[in-house]
């Protein structure tokens, strides 16, 4: 099988493997594991922020960061096809309580003046707004990158209308290779972030939050309450050590791969790709012309080509490059689609 | 003053004073106010709904119904500028937990294929869809009125996907009066609905919502918890009562009113009216063309012309017309517009 | 009918329609009613605290004030048998989101030494301890009072830990008739307060919340947000005014009917009553002796003497006495009672 | 260091380090990690339910447990010492949002009867009884087994009322070894369970919540919105099933060991502890004899004879024994009890 579907089916590295096997353990909830103790001090440091969490899950960051910011009946302001509204089960809303204001953006970047018009006077009709949420790279908007000056500009209002940011960058190392920047460029004008370890970085689970020490106090209390206190977790802190210091480099090959794939498919007959718009791990095909919808597409993949493939509506393949896709799965690839149009 | 804020300021009939002050009353709680349950087997039978609720207010109804429906984490779909989205504190994520999905309406409609796509598929990172809220008259719409063709649409989707429907008709009265129809005509397609006593109708509060007798059944539960079970509500019922039976047909005189002080307000330069688009008794009015912004209209209209309005935006100038408002203050009205312009 | 099951069921009085009928009103959710307005700041005044807002019950003004108090996963302390956790279908968990610590008290007093001990430290486990509730007079505790000495002991308590504590003050008029003093007294050493205007002071509906200026303003958020804004809600703020100012000092009579009610209920065998615990206007009897359970005998005094009580348990009759109660309801009773021991 | 503060301690032995080194990973989000599966399966077989849930800890278990079961305002029963009211961070009623009536147990068992007076009946003023949870051992309650007989009596109850049961099996294995019977026999009368695979079994993180299909169906949507949904998660799976398959019967030296050390504490002077209350790994101290609170103890033991221990309440220390528990430690800990109150 050639898995497309996405990052996060990347298994952990040999290095990896050998890591846990001697890892250090202690009990986490007494905050007691050196080695979870280890990778927080790590990742603040590379996020450029006071403190930082290991939890389970990015949604479990993200909603953690909700939860500590917000009260119920508050409002956050939310790109509409961002991973936070759109794929997290409603649990903004079922755990913390919080509507959800949601706006278009392009290419993942909700314009600055919208930003601004939608942030609530003081009127007891309405809810207070108590949080934005950005995501970078942009999952739904095909892997696209929050440029640093776009971040500057949301900076700009959370300063001003003393509304915090919290960044969901489940790939944000992504949008840092691809920027050539440090990652903590990229989190300088947000005041929390979540990044992920597993995805293109190949740990088996967990994420990172950071943000200021207050912050992540409060925060583990919800992670707590979240059931996300976990106890000799050094075991899933070492392969995020290695994840953060030995894998960042390596999303460029994954970026370069999804352009070479992307480049290729534009040629093939029945699927258009904004090959602008692969800016890294992510290629969105749109199957129209094709006259297949995704779903017809995704099955034919799987069942004629043994390719796994996701969609993001029903006229939208999505296609993942990662560790595990190499130059021959990219061939592969390319001739399936052709297969298929010649169907 | 001319109080053109709202239909909500009009104040009770001398009928409706007389009515309380006769009116037979028992604890309600105890659901032994005859003039209560008077008022429920009404509205019930005028809603086409086998049970109605009395409750305080057009937003507590909403959200009983909200919390009726829904678990939490379950996602509602609702327009953008709907008052339950907009105007409600984010109380339907606050008190139901729900996350709310919005779409843009035109004129109050969601087009059709936008709400089917909307609705979410099985999978576990998505909430369940389990209600589709509706306004009618729209507010930030303007007033406009939902067709009875969008209705039966609506109803459609909600057959075919077995989601409910809930309808805030705050201002039903005025869409019925305005399309010539009974107003259970409005609610055939929707499961539940509620409707004002307050506002144009002119009673001193409380609302309507009726649907379903297991539906109102659990609703009860919920208004308790909210607070909102009276005593002897009977005295405020009364002129619920008169609300319902007396009061519906003189909503076109606020209906005319309006379009004439809309029409004489095309007139006057530096203010723009979609005079199509004042289908009942709101009209908004764009102060773009006269270099003016929305507040600082309001504040010379209430200094200098003892004039009061609402906005609804930076540019966007809110005015009703109710009960209160006669035709020399429509005529008062517009040489203040005048005024404005000429200042 | 003879109807002992609460004083909920007084009607207003002839003053109170006549007040409603010429009660000067305004739209109250744009703070203009002036019989609002009145009531309110008479009822702070009354009340010792810094401001008040009128709310539709009793449950609804306790409700409101955990809501402004407290943020989920919070703990509040409550007496186990208080109106806040038993009455009031739980919707401090579901609409607050708050875990209720529940202690026995005796006559409605949890013993300092266990309300101290129940005061969480700060453990990651652990809920955050940021409410103490109580009751005066005690509703199932059989309208016993809470003392002064024992109001300014729970005070105590309040400060040295920085928990503020709210008070259900629900019939706090019946308590300070029983002991005497100003309701003020009572209010000393609580935050804020909620009374009502119905029950033995038999306005039709609405109650008070008080407290600090800012805890006020709050209030009025999740007041809207539960849909307990009205409009011309003057016209039940008048009859509210009347209770507070005319109908405080006749409670004395409830309270003197109802231990002569008592008192007359010892010599009928078969039922036990506390007579040194009828402190106000609250009777519970005990009907394990007279070999009937509480539903039995409520059954036998509505079909067969058209007496009207509730009961607070399997073998517990409650009765209660108030402004439609007079002496010839009292023999009336008492020989019910003697009657049901007969058969 | 003695650490005899928890079972929570003990470190994944090499054999679980060896199954984590080699385990056949995959995505657990996409439903494919082999290992994960085989744990799942593995899990519902040995506790004679349906289907089970691998997830994050306890906590995380008995949380989606009471979100499956409840709706907002409704009310669950627990013991007063019950880990999920008493340990939770309030989590029940914050995320769930239901009300907690906790009932006092003896051993960790409330008495059946008035379990069933605390089952609320259909009024509007009363929350819903959704849900039963028992704690088998109760730690609390000195680590004491619920009996086979004890839990047949609930399950009647609960199916008389139709009211679900869920216990809290965190350490359920103790249970079932001290008993001398079958996990499975233990389980028989709950509709669900949590067991951790942790604490005594040595696992280094995880729990599994088991019941029936429809029940995990939904449950697993609520893991998601925990972010308790982990990708390579059978890393952690391996050593869990070595927990349930290699470890269960060496809880029995655990428990041999907290009685040898129980009994012999017994003789130092000073010390209370219930002897015939170690039914398992858990050893109850009351210090008050001694003159020392426990807060004390803890501080001597720690500072003096590097011995870790925790306390339960003001009075008394909890010492747990498990698997890095050996008998020199023993000694050395009566060694220290002795030294202590020389001192």
């Amino acid at each position: 099988m050639v898995d497309l579907r996405s990052d996060t089916v990347t298994k952990p590295t040999k290095q990896m493997r050998d890591a846990m096997y001697h890892a250090e353990v202690g009990d986490d909830v007494y905050g007691e594991d050196p080695t979870v103790n280890q990778l927080e001090v790590l990742a603040a440091e590379v996020l450029g922020k006071e403190a930082a969490l290991f939890v389970t899950s990015g949604t479990q960051g993200n909603q953690i960061a909700v939860l500590t910011y917000t009260r119920p009946s508050e409002e956050i302001i939310l790109e509409a096809d961002s991973h936070l509204f759109y794929y997290e089960g409603g649990a903004v809303s079922g755990l913390a309580g919080v509507q959800t204001r949601t706006l278009h953006g392009k290419k993942g970047q909700i314009p600055i003046h919208e930003l601004e018009a939608a942030i609530r006077g003081v009127d007891i009709h309405v809810p207070k707004t108590s949080l934005i949420c950005l995501e970078n790279t942009h999952n739904r908007g095909g892997g696209v990158v929050l440029p640093l000056s776009y971040m500057e500009l949301v900076g700009d209002v959370s300063k001003r209308y003393g509304i915090p940011v919290h960044m969901d960058g489940a790939r944000l190392w992504n949008a840092a290779v691809a920027l050539g920047v440090e990652v903590s460029e990229l989190t300088k004008h947000t005041d929390s972030v979540q990044v992920c370890l597993s995805k293109g970085l190949c740990a088996p689970m967990g994420s990172i939050l950071a943000g200021p020490k207050d912050f992540i106090d409060e925060a583990r209390y919800w992670r707590k309450r979240l059931g996300g206190g976990m106890r000799q977790a050094g075991l899933m802190a070492a392969p995020g050590i290695i994840a953060i210091t030995e894998m960042v480099q390596r999303l460029e090959e994954d970026h370069n791969r999804a352009k070479s794939l992307a480049k290729k498919l534009t040629e093939v007959e029945g699927f258009t790709i904004q090959l602008a718009e692969v800016e890294t791990n992510i290629i969105l095909v749109d199957t129209k012309q094709s006259g297949l919808t995704a779903a017809e597409v995704l099955s034919i993949l799987k069942d004629k080509y043994q390719i796994l493939a996701n969609s993001f509506g029903p006229y939208t393949v999505r296609l993942m490059t990662h560790r595990e896709i190499e130059e021959e799965h990219v061939l592969k690839t390319i001739e399936a689609f052709k297969g298929i149009r010649a169907t």
